[in-house]
């Protein structure tokens, strides 16, 4: 099953590194930046960033995992990662893959 | 007039130390970081943040003046600065005082 059609669970532990790197091939540039899940995605204008971060915030209430979003005028930088497990859990890849399709 | 009720100005020039300390007084907790004006504000869930967010981001459409959001589960912090002013202007303590005022 695709990582996008997977939803979080509660108390996913933590991914060791071989694991994380192997996820995070099925996902587009997010980038692993000390224990956390990164992307930038760039938009033309505040409107459509606005739009994008409320649609994210969709996913994030959907699967009660909830990024760091960090936007500007045409810019939203989002960050993943599992606090309870302290660093990256598949939940972290599930929520960036259901954004990729979302960006698709 | 309260800041508030003022609207923002194209090509608003930058404030000197002395008026921008000045104007932070009409402010509730804004700080002035490098150049920025800068507040964190919290809340009980990420809907609400997210919430806060948006209205936000309509003050920032109306006065076509963006800040920096960043945002977690429970807090959003603003930056407003005026980037064509090369610092402070008028403009960030307007939307500021606006800001405040919707949260009042």
């Amino acid at each position: 099953m695709a990582l996008a059609q997977e939803n979080c669970i509660d108390k996913a532990p933590k991914l060791d590194d071989v694991a994380a790197e192997m996820l995070s091939t099925d996902l587009q540039d997010w980038i692993m930046v000390n224990g956390t899940l990164e992307k930038t995605f760039r938009f033309r204008n505040f409107h459509e960033t606005m739009s994008f971060a409320n649609a994210v915030a969709y996913i994030a209430h959907q699967q009660d995992h909830h990024p760091s979003i960090d936007l500007t005028f045409g810019r939203c930088k989002l960050t993943w990662n599992t606090h309870s497990a302290g660093g990256l859990s598949r939940n972290d890849f599930i929520c960036a893959a259901r954004v990729d399709q979302l960006k698709a």
